[in-house]
């Protein structure tokens, strides 16, 4: 991706982001992708080096900032610190760290006065860290409830729609891939229960508790249930909950921390979340409750949440502090003359409703003038007369096409003797 | 709000944030606002300044930030350039302005190194801004299509769900002040334009071009084709769309950028954003799609985005600039000690499943048992036997109650002869 996308990320940032040394314990695909021209060294460089040793990499003098992929405990604690030690700047999606080591890591890179980046560490690629601290920075936060398990989404969303129990869902997601071998962190709430203790430390300024953190997973969940709660109004997710409660019923004030299968209303946005899509709702007292949505996990998903933390250490490091962040994103000698499109250039689909004299041969005119314009047509209703009516709807949707090719066509089809009256033109996207 | 969160505000910011001055065409708000507690002086001044002089208020010496909500082109645009001219930074809403004539100020504040703020410009308090700018700066965006403009989609849910006319829901709209008297920018799409440029300039690295931007609103749209639309499983919303497309097609490379009545999928999740609510959709080419969902638009919404970019230049202001955004959201030394509450004192409300003898009694045993630790009954399932079973399921929803009280409840039930194996007990949240 920092291939790819290396003028637009430059261009955002200020500076090329570039890739020095890459420490691996299996160097081979690092190497592969280094020779395969996907890894650019840096400006400079003759290569990018590539080697196993982890310790080496966190001190070399020719990094600025540190990428932490490597995930779980230890030696990733280790060489996080080691790499605060020697004053780097770090990016890390290492939930489970976080959600157990974050005081301490935060702690030694404040003393050290660097910075430690982990928007990938919750929700994959959907920017929540940055929304909870700095988006919504004016509210009191009430409450946050997530789907941040992607593989128990997928789970849940399958077992209600075939009526499949989840042991048959967890072996095929298995054999396809989408959930490992030993399922226990994403199944049984633990995963959630870290990225949950990362948001609640941010949302209500509280320090990381994980050992606090309740967890109870989806493993126990009958198929009955989930057809009961359907009917009653309400769909069964995994969520992440976590809300700030007042002293009162017996209770101290507190903050709420738990995992676990939930019902809620089937007509809440977040009800209808399927498949592995993560979602997090947000309630704060004055902007009331966002949601933010997208993929949760996945390389692509991942890497976008790292390169963006990248990104933003590096706007850090330009002269003008108050320009850390552009205006428009780009700096403003990177701005483009891309041409905004007339609408006759803008390519869509189309809603179509004709009234037309209800007699053969009409239907043959119109369809004629929209293939001489090469546009095609997706679906069709033709309404029955009314009782007494010698007129009748035609509605139709095309495929993609020009809208300038739409508007000729439409004035062809309007000046036909069969056709009444002016068309009605939508457009229609498939947002897909 | 600036005085509600008072505590979580300067705990997040690094320094309070206070008010030093008012100028309005109309004081009396304002003076009524400062008499009455509501907008507190600034530490060491005896009171807040208001006045009528808005040119005055934008070259005080005891002003950093200068807070332009007045909306509208002109004295906005003269009054934020004479600011940025003496050296403030700017915090704005104004998407009109902003459409129109934000290169000028965007090069007139880089020129003079102060900083333009405008997240609640675009979707309220929705964070949208941020996103795009920060989050999903990895990303090269594909395209953005947004549910930009409350009051519309708030018409377009209105028809569709009663079946009422643009103009009758027009005029309910306007009677209960959802719509204005004249209600032009909203339902003719100008509104979601200004909001539409804003967000492609930013997306693309390209200049505002308002002028260039397509705009259809929902005036003329008529309720057969929004059941039309339904039965071939799509629902309409004034979108707000823009998409780079490359060359081909007969077409160069460019942007689209319109607003117009849109059918969309109705299983995709925006198509379900119902009321004056809004929500973005962004495609990247890294993340895929994300959506961010929130209220639009209103005092509360609007003041959460404005507070937050107050925040945004304020944490700027901090020393160390690698700990302008701290880690946890709240300043490392303002971190609370609120405890995380052990499971017994959550609050929740409750699904329960129990298999029991059909035979009377059963029922009145169980509802005594919640009835005496204070669970009340919000809905209840009572299953037919199966043919030639002699045992039934009962499903229970409670009212909110503490989580102990359950557990204690159903070890009470569980205990009766009459009922069958465990209980399932799962958790069942409103999210409202």
């Amino acid at each position: 991706m920092l291939a790819r996308n290396a003028g637009e990320i430059a261009r955002r940032a200020g500076r090329p982001i570039e890739v020095s040394a890459i420490a691996t314990r299996s160097p081979e695909r690092a190497l592969a992708a280094v020779d395969g021209g996907t890894v650019h060294p840096r400006a400079g460089a003759r290569a990018v080096h590539v080697s196993t040793d982890l310790a080496a990499m966190v001190k070399r003098r020719d990094v600025d900032i540190v990428c932490e992929l490597i995930g779980g405990i230890e030696p990733a604690r280790a060489l996080i610190l080691e790499a605060i030690a020697h004053g780097k700047h770090v990016v890390t999606a290492n939930k489970a760290l976080l959600a157990h080591h974050g005081t301490e890591i935060f702690a030694a890179a404040h003393a050290k006065g660097v910075m430690v980046a982990f928007e990938g560490a919750v929700a994959g690629g959907v920017p929540i860290i940055k929304a909870l601290r700095e988006g919504l920075s004016a509210n009191r936060i009430e409450w946050i409830a997530g789907i941040i398990n992607g593989t128990s989404n997928f789970i849940l969303s399958e077992m209600r729609a075939r009526g499949a129990s989840f042991a048959t869902v967890l072996a095929e997601a298995q054999a396809k891939g989408y959930a490992e071998a030993d399922p226990t962190f994403d199944v049984d709430g633990i995963d959630a229960a870290h990225k949950l203790t990362i948001m609640s430390a941010i949302a209500f300024g509280i320090p990381m508790q994980f050992e606090r953190a309740f967890a109870e997973g989806i493993r126990g969940l009958a198929g009955e249930d989930i057809r009961y709660a359907e009917e009653l109004g309400y769909r069964i997710k995994l969520l992440g909950i976590t809300r700030r409660v007042p002293a009162g019923d017996g209770r101290a004030e507190g903050v709420e921390l738990r995992v676990h299968p939930t019902l809620i209303p089937r007509r809440q946005l977040i009800a209808n979340v399927e498949g592995a899509m993560n979602a997090v709702l947000v309630k704060g007292d004055a902007v009331g409750a966002t949601l933010y949505y997208g993929a949760g996990a996945g390389a692509e998903p991942t890497a976008s949440a790292v390169i963006a933390d990248l990104v933003d250490v590096t706007r850090m490091h330009t002269a003008d502090p108050h320009h850390r962040v552009p205006h428009l994103a780009f700096q403003p000698d990177q701005l483009s003359d891309l041409a905004v499109l007339p609408m006759g250039e803008v390519r869509t689909s189309y809603y179509l409703r004709l009234t037309v004299d209800d007699r053969p041969g009409v239907l043959a005119d119109i369809t004629r003038i929209l293939a001489d314009r090469d546009i095609s047509i997706d679906a069709m209703i033709q309404k029955e007369p009314s009782e007494g009516e010698d007129q009748t709807d035609i509605i139709l949707l095309t495929h993609e096409t020009l809208e300038k090719r739409v508007v000729d066509a439409i004035a062809r089809i309007e000046s036909l003797a069969t056709v009444r009256g002016p068309i009605v033109r939508l457009r229609l996207e498939s947002l897909a």
